[in-house]
C-alpha cells in the first residue's frame, strides 16, 4: 500500500488552552503515528495576516505554536513541518489557480458567507469587514494543498468544502495542462473532542473560559479550582453526565480512572477532591510538555534551525514541482 | 532633481499590429529617453494568465513581446526589463497585499464592474465568466508597483482607479506596519495616438481591421493597398481629415510630409499613389525593426539572455525589499 500525503495547517492565532490540545493538538500528533501516511503540518502563518495584522504577535505566535507542537511529541524528521511564508512557491501558485477559480465557486465559499450573513443581519453592508485575503483563503488552501501533492486533508465538517474547492480546480487545471495536481480528499474527522471551559459552556478564548495550556502548576491548579459546580453537598450522590469537571477529566484520564471517578460520583465526593483528582490528572499530561515548550520557547535559536530545516525540506518539494508547473503553464 | 521611479506592464497578448506601436510602444520608448526617470518596463506574463490559458500561446506571446519592444529600441540596460513571473516576490507579495485590501474596494474595481455590468445586461449571472485572476487583479497590480517603490505608473485612464488602489493599499500598510512602500501616482497619459484600421474603424484585432505590425513588405504593401477609401476620382480635390490613409500616414510622417501631403490632398491627388506613398513612410519606420524583430524571435538563446538578466536586476531589488517587508509584519 502506498503512503498517502497528509496535510494539516496550522493556524498560529490564539493563545493555546487545553481545549486545543484535546480536540486539535492531539489527535493531529497521534495521527502522526499511523504508518500508511507522509505527514506534512505547516504553520499557516501568511494565512493568519487576513485576522492578525501586528507585528509583533504575528511573530511571537509562530514560535509558541511551533513550540507547542513539537512538546507535544511532533518530530520534524518523520513530518515535514515548515512555515508557509517559508515557501514562496505556494503564493506563486495561488496567483496561477487564483485565475482557474471562478469567483462563482468562491462566493459560495462557507466562511465567506458565513462573515456576509453575519453582516446582513446587522444590517450592514454585506462585504464590510471583509478583506480579500479572507475572500481568496480558499485559493490560497488550494495552493497549500496541491504544492504538496497531498491526498488528504484532515478536516472538520466546516472545512469540508475548502477541499472539494481545492479539487475543484486541480481538476480543472489537469484539464487544461495535462496531469499534474493530485486531487485532495478531505479526511473527515470524528467528532473532536470538545471540553467545556470554566463556566461550563465550549472552552473558548471568544468566551473567556479557558484553561491555558502551558499555565505554570500552580496557575493551572487555580484555573481548575475556579470551574463552577452546582451546590451539592460532598455526600449527596452526583450524576458524572452534567459535569463539567468530569468531562474534562474524561479527555485527560485512563479508562479505568475514569469508570472509578463515576463510581465515586455516584457514591458522592465534594467538588474539592473532584478538582485536585482532575488537576493532578491534567498536570500529569502536561507537566513534561510544558517544561519541553518553556525550553524551546526560549531557545529562538534551537527553533530557528528547525524551522529553517523544514523550509528547506519543504522547498525541495515546492522549488522543482514548481518548475514543472511552470512549464506545463507555458513558462518554458 | 531625484529620479522617479516609472513602472510599466506589458500584457502579452494578441499579435502586434501597427496602432500597438503608434499608442503604446512608441511612446513608451520615448518616455524612456526623458532624464529625470528611472524606468522599469515588466512582460505582465502572470496576468495574461487571467485570459490565457495556453501553454504555447503564452510561451510564444512573451518572446513575441520581448522581441518587438527590444527590435524598437528598448535599450535592456537602461530600462529594467523583466518578466512579472520571474520575481516571485510578487505574487508573496500581492498575497500580504491582500489581506489589506478590503473587498468592497475591488467590488468597485472599473475592470471588474464592466464585465458585471456586461454579465447583467445580457441575463446572465453577475460573475459570469469571472476568475478570481480577474477580480483580484488590481491587488496584483499593486504588488507589482509597491514591489518596485514606483513613483509614477503611465495610464490611460480608464487604469486611473487601479493606480488608486495600489495608493491606497500602500497608505493603509504603511499605517499598520509603519513606512514601507511609496506612494504610487498616475502619469495619465495625454490622448494616446488612435489610428484608424482597414475600414477606418479603430484599429484593434477584435474588428479584424489591423495592419500587423511585423508583416514582410509585401504583406504590408498588400494590407495598406486594401484601406477602404471613398469613390473620387483622382483630380477631385479630397478633405485629409476624412481620410483614413491621411490618419494613419499622420502616424508615421514627419510635419513637412503631412503639410506636403495635406496640399496634395487638396490639389487633387490618386488613392493609389496615396497608398504608395503611405507604405513608403511605414515600412521605412518599420524595416530596421522588422529586420531585428526577425533576428531576436529566432535567436531564443540571446532572448532568454536578456531576460534572465533582467529577472537577475529585478529580484536584486526585489528580493531584499521583500526580507524588509517581511520584518515588518512579524516575520523576522
Amino acid at each position: 500500500m502506498t503512503e498517502k500525503i497528509v496535510l494539516t495547517g496550522i493556524k498560529p492565532t490564539g493563545d493555546l488552552h487545553i481545549g486545543n490540545y484535546v480536540g486539535a493538538i492531539r489527535p493531529a500528533i497521534s495521527l502522526i503515528k499511523e504508518s500508511d501516511i507522509l505527514p506534512r503540518y505547516f504553520i499557516a502563518d501568511y494565512h493568519a495576516l487576513t485576522t492578525m495584522q501586528n507585528r509583533k504577535e504575528l511573530h511571537d505566535r509562530i514560535y509558541q505554536i511551533a513550540a507547542a507542537w513539537l512538546a507535544f511529541g511532533l518530530d520534524p524528521e518523520k513530518v515535514l513541518f515548515y512555515r508557509q511564508s517559508d515557501v514562496p512557491e505556494i503564493f506563486e501558485l495561488s496567483w496561477i489557480l487564483s485565475c482557474l477559480a471562478s469567483k462563482g465557486l468562491l462566493n459560495r465559499a462557507h466562511a465567506y458567507k458565513a462573515k456576509v450573513d453575519e453582516n446582513i443581519a446587522n444590517d450592514r453592508d454585506p462585504d464590510n469587514g471583509v478583506n480579500m485575503g479572507l475572500f481568496n483563503y480558499p485559493v490560497l488552501m488550494a495552493a497549500d494543498i496541491l504544492m504538496f501533492n497531498t491526498n488528504l486533508v484532515p478536516v472538520g465538517k466546516d472545512q469540508i468544502q475548502h477541499v472539494e474547492i481545492a479539487r475543484d480546480i486541480a481538476e480543472h487545471f489537469n484539464k487544461i495542462y495535462g496531469e499534474t495536481f493530485t486531487l485532495p480528499e478531505a479526511l473527515i474527522e470524528e467528532e473532536t473532542a470538545v471540553i467545556p471551559g470554566l463556566d461550563g459552556r465550549k472552552m473558548s478564548k471568544s468566551y473567556g473560559n479557558v484553561i491555558p495550556l502551558f499555565a505554570e502548576e500552580k496557575q493551572l491548579h487555580k484555573a481548575i479550582f475556579r470551574i463552577k459546580t452546582d451546590s451539592k453537598t460532598p455526600e449527596e450522590p452526583k450524576d458524572p453526565k452534567t459535569s463539567t469537571l468530569f468531562d474534562i477529566y474524561r479527555a485527560f484520564a485512563s479508562e479505568a480512572d475514569i469508570e472509578s471517578l463515576a463510581k465515586r460520583y455516584e457514591e458522592g465526593i465534594g467538588y474539592g477532591e473532584v478538582k485536585q483528582i482532575l488537576f493532578d490528572a491534567v498536570n500529569e499530561k502536561l507537566q513534561e510538555p510544558r517544561r519541553q515548550y518553556n525550553e524551546l520557547i526560549n531557545d529562538t535559536p534551537k527553533l530557528d534551525a528547525l524551522l529553517q530545516r523544514g523550509a528547506e525540506r519543504a522547498r525541495d518539494y515546492a522549488h522543482p514541482f514548481m518548475q514543472e508547473i511552470r512549464n506545463k503553464i507555458g513558462r518554458y
